[in-house]
């Protein structure tokens, strides 16, 4: 454990030095492993196993555009996510993982104890097995704090799921090389420090406050806890009937459509992307790590043409910070909603565009000022499928003449409320749970606003 | 409002008299507005609208048998289930409605307020506009207590869901003919009645003790209440793990068959049937009614082969009865298991069959004694899809010499546990929530049995 973040950044930094990377990008048709179907021009992994790239058409009464055909990752296994906890005097400390992902902003980022695709942990590669899975694997010897099946990125993803968990142990374990102890008052520092923790992470952490509320909650210090004071506006019954109306009152539906016939898409120069310029293009990369489960391998991965912006917009209610939550339609959403952020999306896919037609509250967030920002930090999307995937995560304090009014798919809770949500799963989606996680610290800076 | 019981059986036996209903069967190939498709043998409305008979082929390891063929209902529109309550002088009352359903036992059963299809509520065949309808559709005068998404029999439907929905209404309403306002507790008295309350009401009421332990509890008297004092064994955390743990580990698929391909099944004489005599018969039928929306119209029905179990085995664990949960794979489970009893089937399938090959648990039930037996009453699956298609709901108290130790995929909770998961929707599944329902009015059953 170490006794300030210098250690950790001085240990850090030694992990960069001990392991090596090196990313280059190539073809989509020359990637070892993966083969272009001739006849749909779909890109899977010769065994079957891991992910494929396929074309979908997705057909919805509940966005702007109701019809539209993209690209789409399609991995329906559900792999783990997990951190394992340990209480030691008093305080709650997460085992991260300092682990590559070909993708990531600087290679290296903080990962949970086990990242693990199910071809991973079955391991299909024949690559070394996953340190500490044993944690996660039922019979297990620690107790599950939280444990639930979450949705990814819906705009990329098709109905992908991975299983969140915290487990805790109550003996000390072995802390093997590239793995170390973060208290959880480190851990939520190092929350507002740029493409550091992954997005791996910061869903699993926007369940730790079960942690705190939960049966564990007289057993350990309520460091930089959740609870916000006051009322909430709504409760939860009425928070429960407006996310079902939404779900009951529209539709999704997709169909696969072959990746060489999707409109407005081309695959030249080794990659397929949009003569407009917009959304993503997939690209193929050539990996080398020292310390991965295999040395050297190539995938293709989702490149996004910018920067998102995930934003939280919210406001003093009754004397409880309240945030304006969007039930958003996806192409990958797997039940036609989850609650999502007041605002995501790529900011210059709408350059040029009236602004009726930019993304409702777009210009709220762009607008706000230095001292109503409570969190501002860009943080990186999953490495393993995206290729510098940066968003600016913002909670804007948008002050009291910001109105109560809203449009339907929209609806004011707490921060406690919605974190409720994320215990069931497919409730709260991954850009409003990483956005959760940069708030479990926050307590202080809610408080200082609201005076 | 009835002052007792003895002026709702004189209200309920007017209802029947002034109605005039007739069911008669029909062969399938002749019902009127229905079709028979040429290629595929499957069954269909010729509107596209209500519901269609199809086969599907299911794939599962989370079986005994792991790869079958039948006929299943599919109804892919969400349909409303809602009950209007009101509190007066202290008291919760529920508006319920006599409805007659052409599957019914006794043709005329106590239904929600408002038990409408898409198709009805949209008035795809021209009918009378759905009473109270406005009291369930945003915005709406009343506050919803209640609202989620919920499954129905998964051994009948493939992936079909309906809202449940429970609204409280300030003000008095008028009261329609065939409606009548019941007190919670004329309610739960009711419910011991054979073939009284149908599902569509069962499976609302399951969502009444929100009503009691949310927002509203401080308002209302907590009359035949739901709370069971004492710890329960396992902590929520560790009963989401245990469900995550099974959804994760099993799997589920189910890909369309042609209904005429279906091996084992055959049509003959106007129904399809088993030649084993096993499962059920779909069948067709010619109604009559006077108080519909429509007031003749035919349909195809299942009617199921026998009187089927639906039981929880339960015990006091320190000093709190918990039940035996199970997580259940049926063919039209919409996410690989749902919370199910500890029970059902319908035994006379396993006739003859040696007692390893028996549904676990089955005997316990079949030989509990008088003396331990909770609950127990005969209530009818929905009558507009079955065809008197009873089910004996038993809670069975098997005492201290029943080990706690269960198979991987049983888990033990208390009541007020497994009712927290009927709030967030596909969690229990619909035999669970009818049992749950019969079990609210009963904590002075269940503190007798633990002294």
């Amino acid at each position: 454990m170490f006794r300030d973040l210098s250690e950790f950044y001085a240990w850090f930094s030694e992990r960069n030095k001990n392991n090596q990377y090196e990313v280059h990008r190539m073809p989509l048709e020359d990637m070892d492993g993966w083969q272009v179907a001739e006849d749909t021009g779909d890109i899977a992994h010769r065994s079957g196993k891991f992910f494929s790239v396929r074309g979908v058409a997705v057909s919805t009464d509940h966005r702007d555009t109701t019809d539209w055909t993209q690209p789409i990752i399609v991995q329906p296994e559900i792999g783990i996510l997990g951190i394992i906890v340990r209480v030691v005097d008093g305080a709650v400390h997460c085992l991260m993982q300092a682990k590559m992902e070909p993708g990531n902003i600087n290679l290296l980022q903080l990962s949970p104890t086990v990242q693990a695709t199910r071809s991973n942990y079955t391991r299909v590669h024949q690559g070394s097995p996953v340190p500490y899975l044993e944690h996660f694997a039922a019979p297990r010897p620690g107790g599950a704090v939280f444990d639930t099946l979450q949705s990814e990125q819906g705009s990329w993803f098709l109905n992908k799921r991975n299983r969140n968990m915290i487990v805790e142990v109550a003996e000390d374990i072995p802390v093997h090389d590239d793995f170390c102890w973060l208290s959880f008052d480190q851990v939520t520092v190092l929350l507002k420090v740029p493409n550091l923790v992954n997005m791996d992470s910061r869903t699993v952490l926007s369940g730790i406050p079960f942690f705190f509320s939960g049966s564990y909650g007289d057993r350990v210090r309520l460091a930089a806890g959740s609870g916000v004071p006051g009322g909430a506006l709504h409760s939860v019954e009425h928070l429960l009937s407006w996310f079902t109306e939404i779900k009951s009152r529209y539709s999704l539906s997709r169909a696969p459509v072959p990746l060489r016939d999707v409109p407005g898409w081309t695959r030249s120069g080794g990659v397929i992307s949009r003569a407009d310029g917009k959304h993503f293009t997939v690209i193929g990369v050539d990996v080398r790590a020292s310390n991965r489960e295999v040395g050297r391998w190539s995938q293709p991965l989702l490149e996004p043409t910018g920067r998102g912006v995930i934003a939280f917009i919210g406001r003093f209610i009754r004397g409880a910070f309240h945030i304006l939550v969007h039930a958003r339609t996806e192409a990958g959403t797997n039940d036609v909603v989850e609650m999502a952020p007041s605002v995501s999306c790529i900011p210059s896919n709408y350059d040029g565009l009236p602004p009726a037609q930019r993304p409702r509250y777009l210009d709220v967030v762009e607008s706000a000022q230095d001292q109503d920002i409570l969190v501002d930090v860009v943080h990186s999307e999953e490495g393993g499928r995206f290729f510098h995937a940066e968003n600016r995560y913002l909670v804007i304090d948008a002050g009291d003449g910001f109105g109560l009014d809203a449009p339907d798919d929209y609806c004011w809770m707490t921060v406690d409320q919605l974190t409720g949500f994320v215990r069931y799963g497919n409730h709260v989606n991954v850009a409003a749970r990483c956005l959760l996680s940069c708030l479990i610290g926050e307590p202080a800076a809610l408080a200082a606003a609201s005076s």
